[in-house]
């Protein structure tokens, strides 16, 4: 690949990844419901968002740091959302 | 950061990443409910782990490739189910 291309595929993939959970965060919002989201899942994916925050910060590579400080900021919604609608059962 | 300390996060990422979806898994299989999920989510993470295999193969990164065909795997696990159990509306 090209740099070109390669710099290319790592802007489409850091705004794919920064949108990611936006619709999840919407449709949370909308139906008031967030039931069927295993809680470990959003715990685990947000640990992880965490993790490349600090690499990406400890490691000056930017683009890493804010794509994952924006995953993890609509992590961190989802988790406040599903305490807050938790009395929303079927 | 030493070589050991960057190796040892990288490898419980890997191991994060790859499980993170499991537990998501799990909880469709018991409830046989996924209607709070959002499908434009599920897409694009799993639009975002075939972009990094993909990247993983062709640059021979392969705990990359591997983390990410893991995590692909459970994330059209997740987009079957959500198919299969879309009738169980509440």
């Amino acid at each position: 690949m090209s740099m070109n291309t390669e710099i290319a595929i790592g802007i489409l993939g850091a705004i794919l990844s920064s949108l990611s959970f936006l619709p999840q965060v919407l449709k949370i919002w909308k139906t008031k419901s967030a039931n069927d989201l295993s809680l470990p899942t959003i715990l685990l994916l947000a640990a992880n968002a965490a993790t490349w925050l600090t690499y990406g910060m400890l490691k000056d590579a930017m683009p890493l740091a804010i794509t994952n400080a924006i995953m993890l900021s609509m992590l961190l919604i989802i988790i406040f959302f599903k305490y807050k609608f938790r009395k929303n059962k079927k």
